[in-house]
């Protein structure tokens, strides 16, 4: 393909993303095929000659979007919201196109001083802490591809401050105990296992009723773990869990955390978001405690997978986890202090130009566009929640501050409760008219309506509550 | 920006993308920017307002891409070429505009039988051991975002291979000893580290005058640490080192490896590629012995980053290491087996649909093209050592086989070959009319002159050398 060619099909492939994201509510959200439907439609051979482009878009057409999952559906009420926005999506493909590697600030010094600048307006659009700024002592942010690399990464960075670097020698993580709730994102425990904390020394730490964290409970289990000759060295306190959107009571526990010398990470990767709008700033609660912190702008901001920002208030201790210097990756800039390199800040070497996507993003939609978004989102989730309340077949089983509800369908027994919302939640997403995520929340089935699409509107909840309560 | 503006504006960036790479070869490969200089020019504070993409384009034109060092470039010979292709791109922009998770098959079916199909694809063209094909008893791949994370993912799957499953739950890595050289790739150190497995328990074996590891000394020590109580459980082996291209002797390592019951590791991030040229296969020489293995299409393949692929033999290993299901993630087609979820193949849940790059590459360039391109690098690659050696200034340090070599100035002693080295390369790279990358080979200064990038002919390695030559 050369430039003529790219500039030809690059446009044929604008409008075919163009024509899939405005006709995609006459889809059904999920794709009908079986386990093995899509391959069997693609040779199982490469092919020996080049065939057109043309032919490689029939087969997107007949083949793939048939297969797919429609996140930017407005019916998609499943997992989290995965917005894609039109901004975000053309700054993706200006990453591709300037084929820019950011591992160092001099393999491309765009690429890192525009990502330290969006890490600090998000600050800024957040009102997050001010220990987290770049401009501040000792902290800073950076992009990562996902919450889990973020919450691996502070796991790593509270591993080298516990043992004053010596992990990096020894490797012996055997005496570090971490708490969380069974609430927690499941990167969690995959994280804390990746660096070397295995479940004998994974606190679950019990949670009340809207399933947030106890915080007595968690002093507790650090006094007692102290006792046993462990060493506590990292918690994690969730604003807005993935179940529920429960949030952990970060001010107690910060407080806990401190008198202890733990590391604390707050992971907001959903609702952190909501920090767009002053008045729910009451997610960043404690935040002022936290070692640190992720939000994803992959979820609620209309920003493409992938995005999460991740802010710490010490980079020396990140930088201690993660850096090392080969030869061929020596620079003055970096040698002297004045640069960041990203790279250790971060699991891989490589990067993508990520920040283009939030520089776009909230260049050309403004901030009050996702403000008006956000509040839309948390309006239509009360509303439901109403509708749902009125109704005696369901209840809703968890608080709902932002944009999920947990719901489920009473029974005559809390068994045939269970019975009743999982055949609910199969009846609804086999219609392809919507689609929800089934859960479970303190040992019953739960379906959760989690609303976040760009496109969603009142009439797209209207509808999926509709179904609900037809097929309850 | 709505669906009319999408349309004109990604129109724009189109054919500003292929005039960007159109005509990258009349700006120097690197910026002149000194760190804070892009930042300065941007304003501190987000906007209020929308802006409109005419604004942020002119932005990219004045500030972004003069702020960038030029992956592109045909005269960039730094690091390793970072190609991106016309339908790579353009793949990119649909992964981003279909906005599609694949963390797991149900998540977007479509996403992972597709990359399932394009390991089974690059299987066939790089003629790998059947051990890795998907549809082998146990084997198959994934694609990685970095040969970072293929190297973390295949300690890991060693760790819990080793350990019966039970690190998983003691987090113990305190015993556990792993063999590489001095060449190996930082990303195998930090990988490690991870891990849990520290400096103490990482073996430099020395390696030969090649830079290839000495296989009779890494039997050695696995032995000496065996009588030592501890337990060796992981040897990498590169297929070209990263300063110099050296070929660890996997045929040999594979056996001592298996004798020991060690996992190995093969990484050929660079230069596995060569293999879909025929004549270059002998880069795959040993793999059958090989427990995991990766290769970056995004180096030698015109695949943009990221794209790493990664095989094992043995998924279960794999899976054993990195899958937590908690009930928000279960689905019925991957509790009977038959869907494949890739989340549990890598570090983090979420995942793009990479898969796109490598089927729009292939199918729109087809194999020849590849191959051509591969074959233009190595034959360069041989003109350019023989220009070297037959200039009395300059010696070739190291073997060069395929698309790197490895250069130094002669001097009055050592030291001052250093010196003179080093100041060449700063020299050379301060004109921007070439980028090389230094690296140190045995302690001596040595410029590395990698020749891979998509658009680089013979007069522009013939020029590159020309600047050298000028320069010693």
């Amino acid at each position: 393909m050369d430039a003529q060619e790219f500039r030809t099909n690059g446009h044929a492939l604008i409008e075919l993303i163009a024509d899939y994201i405005e006709t995609i509510e006459s889809r059904p959200v999920t794709s009908s095929v079986k386990p093995g439907d899509v391959r069997d439609q693609l040779p199982e051979h490469p092919p020996t000659e080049p065939e057109s482009f043309d032919a490689v878009l029939a087969d997107v057409q007949n083949i793939i979007v048939p297969g797919l999952t429609h996140w930017q559906h407005p019916n998609f009420f499943a997992y989290f919201p995965g917005n894609a926005s039109y901004p975000s999506i053309l700054a993706e493909l200006l990453s591709a196109g300037l084929g820019v590697q950011g591992m160092s600030w001099v393999t491309s010094p765009a690429c890192t001083e525009v990502e330290t600048l969006m890490l600090d307006w998000m600050h800024e659009l957040l009102d997050l802490p001010a220990k987290f700024r770049s401009t501040s002592d000792n902290g800073g942010g950076v992009i990562q591809g996902s919450a889990s690399e973020a919450t691996l990464s502070s796991i790593l960075a509270a591993r080298w401050r516990i043992s004053g670097g010596n992990v990096n020698t020894t490797g012996d993580t055997t005496k570090l105990v971490a708490y969380c709730t069974s609430q927690s994102h499941s990167s969690i425990e995959k994280g804390l296992r990746i660096a070397g904390i295995g479940t004998d020394n994974i606190r679950v730490v019990p949670h009340d009723e809207s399933f947030a964290m106890r915080a007595d409970e968690l002093e507790r289990m650090i006094v007692a773990d102290e006792k046993a000759g462990l060493t506590p060295f990292w918690v994690c306190s969730t604003h807005g869990t993935t179940s529920s959107g429960a949030v952990d009571p970060t001010p107690e526990i910060g407080e806990i955390v401190k008198r202890h010398c733990l590391w604390l990470h707050v992971d907001s990767a959903m609702h952190g978001i909501a920090a767009l709008a002053p008045e729910h700033r009451w997610i960043n609660d404690g935040l002022e405690l936290a070692d640190s912190y992720c939000t994803n702008p992959h979820k609620w901001m209309g920003v493409n997978f992938d995005c999460d920002l991740f802010w710490v208030a010490d980079r020396n201790a990140l930088l201690g986890a993660l850096s090392i210097l080969p030869e061929y990756l020596r620079s003055a800039a970096a040698q002297n202090g004045a640069a960041i390199d990203y790279r250790d800040w971060q699991i891989p070497l490589g990067r993508r130009f990520r920040a283009l996507k939030l520089w776009f993003a909230i260049r050309t939609e403004g901030t009050a566009h996702f403000q008006s978004m956000i509040r839309r989102h948390v309006g239509l989730t009360q509303e439901l929640a109403a509708w749902a309340r009125a109704d005696d077949r369901f209840e809703v089983v968890a608080p709902h501050p932002l944009n999920l509800v947990c719901l489920r369908l009473t029974g005559d027994s809390p068994e045939d409760g269970d019975v009743r919302t999982d055949a609910l939640i199969e009846a609804a997403n086999a219609t392809g008219q919507a689609l929800f995520t089934r859960t479970v929340l303190d040992g019953r089935s739960v379906l959760r309506f989690s609303i976040g699409g760009r496109t969603t509107e009142r009439r797209h909840v209207e509808a999926a509550w509709g179904l609900l309560a037809e097929r309850a």
